[in-house]
């Protein structure tokens, strides 16, 4: 019996070493999907006046107006894009991943199919997850935001950016699926480019939208699984000219 | 070029003449499947005293607790599912139907697919839009509504019940999709039944739920398009037994 306890423990011991490898990479594959666990970005030294006069981003690649001194020596520069970050960087397109992963630690995922599993979603608003995802030969930028439009209501945000020109981004379609207790929530959408503002696709909410209660159905322990697929919309759009 | 130009006059003529003739029928097919024009219902006699109180509603087939005296005598009376005629009818559920085609004039439409066409989206809140959909043996009530949750800012709000008993309600599975301007926003859900009150699974926000901005970038010409697909679950379950 002792025999029994002790193997007993023994298994234990292992599956809680297993857990513990699992969480150290924040990255593990569940049912074949690569499953990327992300931790919230909270800071105090939000800074809203960083795109806070940016209208609705237009799709000619024309920086948001606060930008406008920089664009017109080179609407290639982006500013950087952690929001809650208030970081000072500006750089071409080519320099961004390099900026987020070695600035910010942001996490770069391979795949066409992933699993974005927000943690601690009950932290106060504003609160953001992010997540570099590379998929058919470019790389994409995945905001999730808890933000208060309305004063003591929460909302969730999501969108995805491709960390290149608008025009390069119309080639894509990305798809953000929640699924959990009986209910399916899809959001199917062309990315916008990371030359407009993320501040702006947000605040005219032209993005998955999530209210407390919602995220609340979706959520499994305080954590919220996404699953994020890009495709590229050329068949669509030769679809629509038949 | 007199002759050509009279002609031209007459086909216009003759699309006219159909067009009338649709918008009197109010019911036309596009692309194979059914399409449904649906006129909002507002209605100054706002009562939301109905089913103010009431809590999230249990999946037992118990009554909101403002129906609680009814529900001591019989747990399958149901209030007029009308919110906002203030209609103090009750009855059971096998009458749902006739009451609300004979006193709400609510039409019924019959197929697994059909498209509901939500007309005058920017009519203030509160409004309806309220359709019955026949299928699968049962009917089922497809409620759209404008509400403001919080002041100056109303959102649209769209849920699907059956006219019958949440266990019935459980073989189920309703979506709704809405797919225009190279956005697809799809919501899947298990119907909630008649018995449980609309508003609170509405004031819950256990719906589809669209901000003002998402639901114009979906709208045309301030009508609103919403696939709605209705199947049994019990495949699904059997799946999860797996």
């Amino acid at each position: 019996m002792l025999f029994f306890t002790q193997c007993f423990g023994a298994v234990l011991d292992l599956i809680h070493l297993r857990f513990q490898h699992y969480k150290a990479k924040r990255v593990f594959s569940a049912a074949g999907q690569l499953v990327c666990v992300v931790n919230p970005t909270h800071s105090l030294k939000y800074a809203p006046t960083l795109c806070a006069t940016a209208q609705t981003s237009t799709e000619q690649g024309i920086l948001p107006p606060c930008h406008h001194h920089e664009a017109e020596h080179d609407p290639q520069l982006v500013p950087c894009m952690c929001p809650l970050f208030s970081c000072p960087w500006e750089g071409h397109l080519e320099v961004v991943v390099s900026h987020l992963r070695q600035t910010h630690h942001i996490n770069i995922l391979q795949g066409a199919e992933i699993v974005f599993l927000a943690t601690d979603m009950h932290l106060p608003a504003p609160t953001d997850w992010i997540i570099m995802h590379s998929c058919l030969g470019h790389q994409f930028l995945l905001v999730l935001r808890k933000q208060e439009k309305y004063e003591g209501h929460p909302q969730f945000f999501a969108t995805m950016m491709l960390i290149g020109t608008p025009t390069q981004a119309d080639n894509f379609t990305y798809r953000l699926e929640l699924n959990r207790n009986q209910r399916r929530l899809k959001w199917e959408a062309t990315p916008r480019s990371v030359l407009e503002c993320v501040d702006s696709v947000i605040s005219d909410g032209d993005c998955l939208v999530l209210n407390t209660s919602l995220a609340q159905l979706f959520s499994d322990n305080g954590s919220l699984a996404i699953g994020i697929a890009i495709t590229t919309s050329k068949v669509h759009s030769s679809e629509a000219e038949m």
